[in-house]
């Protein structure tokens, strides 16, 4: 066994404690409650590590930036995360307050510990281990651990353009999102892109009584849902022009990787129950449909009476929310300008559609030579990863993989079972260490 | 002037003390609150009025019951209202509590003031006001003031069929809803009727990330669209087969009614503004539009994500809410059996609909010989009545036409502009007092 993880067993005691104090901050970034002492404790806890660290501006919350030099000409890796939490109302199904960490059943509950300060946490303790037992670091390392992503990471695409050169790195590795549901180390190469918009129908303004109005007032949702329903034909296949034109043919590496990755059919039956499991008519095309094919998501409908229940409305407006998954290369932004155009062409000029986000997609290949070093040293630790060509979601990778021109992989530690922007959030202790042990695994591949 | 016209008139400022204490009594029907308080408060003001009033039980909140006897022989008049009150949330947008009437610019605000208690206080005081001044009442009056009008009239029809002999009348007479802008008297002969459904489109059972599972399953949202859209043709026309069949011709008395309403132009321009007006392909055929013909109107849609913002979400299944009004003499019951037929046929057999209120669309022909009379002794009382051949909306009316075979007039005395259902609803005083005096004119004209 090496120094560097014999140094991180004898530590953990240590490690857990510091991890419970950082847990007690609530850097909740909609609400933006005591973000900046959030960032204010992270940047001590790295400075402590022995990590050169600044907290940096951004047009919203602060980013905290850290370095660690290693040998001149090294490798230079970008571990991303982030120190913001969702929103938790202790009243809504939390055992143990979500801003005091209560360790139960070998697990850490508090609102954060899976995502993301406990897998960022990880990172850290990876780095300061070297640091710590004078065992020479082989690579650089940087860190980019902003402030917003539960926010959708609005500022990030403008900070990394500003900071080109400060973020300069090899390859970019993110500990977010959790694991296989096996445990299985776990290893993502992109994700969809993201469009996300709303078609609006005009009505009266405001919400009328339908018994006095209807049959002089037409309720707008009878032209809305016109509207959607030309954007799919029979088979589901968008059918805004262009949209499958810049798809990129699924290259062999992610091919492989998608037919390696386990039968999802037990976990979904599992997640999903036998109601679920009948809207999935090819469970064994789950991955290929999810990950490397765009789909178009009708989220719901705004407008009217929407909850339980019996109120005769006649809608003053009405609103579309759908959402389109992209794959690489398609470009939210072409598509959104396709979509208008499409939508006016179809006689549909009356319908306003209103762009609510968007994401690019993002893709790093399974064969680059980093990431296949990468995998080795993670499978070198005992198990071989499972390999996702990329999300089915949608995560800011495109800032690294695009802006800064570097492969990028996504490397979560946390239980499948995190429950992530739910009650209960929680952490498993075993996985918080053995994630900063994983994290050393990357460092060796990039040596 | 006549002795009971010179009585009510000199007793108004006793008759508004006595009105402000039944105001104050919270008879939330929905919650419970305090509702049978509110029964034992009318029953025993009506009481102290000389009518013979019991409380009644239903299977839900309780009737009350009265009675005057006129001379032997003579007609009788059922007077229908309900002293049960929309709830009403103080913190909404109230000038003042809404249990603690208010008196301001010669209006009363309170819950209740105008939608209904006002308007059945008014009838009593009416009839009080012969019981007093020892001028002989002409006619025999019933009244029958339900609690559970704002819960939809659940419990009248069972509550009716079982005491026919009870409520055995000539004519019924209700005080509910609003006079004309213009304030002249305001006769209402029916009502439409509703049929209340939701189709039901089944998924995964809980909502899904869209991410994750997009693509995978499908939003059952693209299926509801579908089923909902060919429920009209492109004129508008439902297209349940038979769904016209049954709608009777507009008679000689009802077509002239209805072209003797005043031109509703500048009233919709004022009530809707003029992104409202726009939604008005035809002013001039509003009355037509919505009185004398049948709709289907969408109410929205519930499933997913319908608030502000963005939620990317796969909707764990979806439901469109829909109400059809309906005319005489069309038949909820029959058109929710064709429905469900209909959508089979057109392969919508996965689509559950569930029936969620009905009401049956009533009629009082104008030319009916007691609405005649009725008519001619408003209008001697200084202003022709406006005569609406129906309501837009739906009331409990066929608990009179059919289950009692009666002729029924709504006769409300509140004001146009009373936000009945809303925050700061009011009643003006003087038409308070002018509803009194109008219900002696009812009176009159069945003597």
């Amino acid at each position: 066994m090496s120094t560097v993880i014999e140094y991180l067993r004898s530590r953990r005691e240590e490690n857990l404690a510091e991890f419970l104090e950082y847990l007690k901050i609530p850097c909740v970034s909609t609400t933006g409650h005591r973000v900046r002492e959030g960032a204010e404790h992270l940047a001590a806890l790295m400075e402590r590590a022995g990590i050169d660290t600044r907290i940096m501006d951004t047009a919203g919350h602060p980013a905290v930036f850290g370095e660690v030099k290693g040998p001149e000409g090294a490798a230079t890796l970008l571990v991303y995360g982030h120190y913001d939490v969702q929103p938790a109302d202790a009243a809504e199904g939390w055992t143990s307050p979500p801003f005091e960490p209560d360790i139960r059943d070998g697990r850490i509950y508090a609102r954060g510990a899976a995502d993301n300060k406990g897998q960022h946490f990880a990172q850290i303790k990876a780095a300061q281990a070297y640091l710590e037992t004078g065992a020479a670091l082989p690579i650089n390392v940087k860190f980019l651990i902003e402030g917003e992503e539960e926010m959708g990471s609005t500022n990030l695409g403008a900070f990394v353009a500003e900071h080109r050169d400060l973020l300069r790195a090899d390859i970019a590795c993110s500990s977010d999102g959790s694991l296989h549901p096996s445990d299985r180390p776990t290893i993502t190469l992109g994700c969809r892109g993201l469009l996300y918009v709303e078609l609006i129908s005009r009505g009266a303004g405001k919400d009328l009584h339908s018994g006095i109005y209807g049959g002089a007032v037409a309720s707008p949702f009878w032209r809305l849902i016109e509207a959607v329903r030309v954007l799919r034909d029979e088979e589901g296949r968008v059918r805004v022009p262009g949209f499958y034109g810049a798809v990129r043919p699924v290259g062999e590496a992610d091919r492989k990787a998608l037919a390696e990755i386990p039968d999802p059919a037990s976990e979904l039956a599992a997640a999903l129950g036998e109601e679920g499991m009948r809207r999935i008519p090819e469970p064994a095309a789950f991955y290929e449909r999810t990950l490397v094919q765009p789909n178009l998501n009708i989220c719901g409908f705004q407008g009217g009476y929407s909850q339980e229940g019996v109120k005769t409305v006649l809608p003053g407006g009405a609103r579309a929310k759908l959402d389109f998954r992209l794959v690489v290369d398609q470009d939210p932004d072409q598509i959104f300008g396709d979509l208008c155009e499409f939508l006016d062409s179809e006689g549909f000029g009356d319908i306003e559609v209103e762009r609510k986000a968007a994401f690019f997609p993002s893709k790093t290949p399974a064969d680059h030579p980093l990431i296949e070093k990468i995998l080795s040293a993670v499978a070198a630790r005992g198990e071989p990863p499972i390999v996702f060509p990329n999300s089915g979601g949608s995560v800011p990778d495109i800032h690294f993989t695009r802006d800064l021109g570097i492969p990028s992989l996504w490397f979560p530690f946390a239980n499948a079972d995190s429950n992530a922007h739910a009650p209960e959030e929680n952490l498993r202790i075993d996985l918080l260490h053995r994630g900063s042990e994983l994290a050393t695994a990357v460092i060796e591949g990039l040596a």
